[in-house]
């Protein structure tokens, strides 16, 4: 068996012609497949309406009660549910859930030594079995990024890294590969010039463009994650943007060699 | 198979300590169970805090799109994860849908000639073959009274309404019983007296309590539901407290005869 992860931003599916155009393109998308997606602007946007203040230590956000409310009511809830309706509507099978249903996705609350950073989930575990009984029955399961805490808490976690953990954990099962669809056409030589994409990239490639410092800020973390996901087994990793998914030459490929 | 199918008031369920102990009596059920909830004050606190106007016609509730928002964020996010992170933390395997995943409850756009009630449907179709998937695995799907429109729109309906559309439908496979669970002890003879609980009641009892005034406002539309759903073929429909969930003695026992 062969399967396919597919993350796509918040942001992006945010705006009604993107969720469109990437709908569409999901249409031509070999099962089985699991969508991963992410918060968008919507959580902050709903924050700042209901005057709960944004706390963030280091760059990084703490999820306090009222966060998470606002987290799980838009990823789970409006998020979750327009995408999931926008691929029914094109009779794609597509299932809502969030790592709390069946436990597909566990985390543990993440603590420092130095911060609380109150309701935020590293990943433990990812339940396979559950994907794949959907598989079977052709369904696609469209995950938001909220998991669940073994004590029966529900924390949120990086869309990325659920993305990740989902694609290492079928890579045991069969070959994988994940797909980040973002809003460039793919990593880029040069950040000026959006036809500057680099095709193809393996570990040597990257070690050497690091070095030189192509690379844009924000695309280090990406590419760091690409390349631990296949040496975590997962056989490629695209970066790609919405309008090209179903174009298996668009983007940049990633592999380890 | 024999199936059970629980409703449970959003308004109930957003009271933590009835939330717990609705969640450890349904430890002691017996599976194949589905789970319906509302959606309770959330809904209309959100939109008061968002400034979101109500409109009311005829004494029924207007659901424009900023109203819908809401509504799929309360119901199908924070209700329904909290609800099932509540019942996975006890060992049930809940997985929370809303009808637009898997198209598991479908629905039409209410529109009636003088007035445009906006994203409200009423129910057309259950997936049964879905819940019969889950049920072979031994998981409880717990569903939010979010619709799927046909046309690829998302819908608000009654949370009672899919309660009786789901066990109606299920019906047609094996022995259905729904339970409501609600504020009362079961449906009372005397309203200012909470022991005066009608134990068992046929279509018969019915009329002649209807035709003496016995009910108080707001229980004959409860009532007329449940006949309707045991006149389309579910055996049994129980009124009683969530306290109560477990006790087959306890509140209210309606069927036909």
């Amino acid at each position: 068996m062969s399967y396919t992860v597919i993350k796509i931003g918040g942001k992006l599916i945010e705006d009604a012609a993107t969720l469109d155009r990437f709908c569409d393109r999901m249409t031509k998308m070999p099962l089985p497949l699991v969508v991963v997606h992410g918060g968008g602007k919507m959580a902050g946007e709903l924050c700042r309406r209901l005057h709960i203040p944004e706390q963030i230590i280091g760059g990084r956000r703490v999820t306090d009660e009222q966060t998470l409310e606002v987290a799980v009511m838009t990823y789970a809830g409006w998020v979750n549910k327009k995408l999931v309706s926008a691929l029914q509507k094109r009779g794609i099978n597509a299932c809502g859930l969030s790592g709390c249903d069946m436990r597909v996705v566990t985390a543990r609350k993440r603590i420092t030594a130095a911060v609380d950073w109150g309701y935020v989930g590293d990943i433990e575990s990812v339940n396979t079995a559950v994907l794949k009984m959907m598989f079977r029955e052709g369904i696609v399961p469209v995950l938001s990024p909220i998991t669940f805490g073994i004590d029966g808490v529900v924390l949120n976690t990086n869309a990325d890294s659920v993305a990740a953990a989902v694609a290492e954990a079928l890579s045991k099962d069969g070959v994988t590969d994940l797909i980040y669809c973002f809003d460039k056409k793919g990593v880029l030589a040069d950040v000026a010039d959006e036809l500057s994409v680099i095709p193809r990239m393996n570990r040597k490639d990257y070690e050497s463009c690091k070095k030189n410092g192509i690379f844009q800020a924000g695309m280090l973390p990406k590419l760091e994650n690409a390349f631990e996901s296949v040496s975590n087994g997962v056989r490629t990793v695209r970066l790609v943007h919405p309008d090209d998914l179903d174009d298996p030459l668009a983007g940049t490929l990633i592999s380890e060699n």
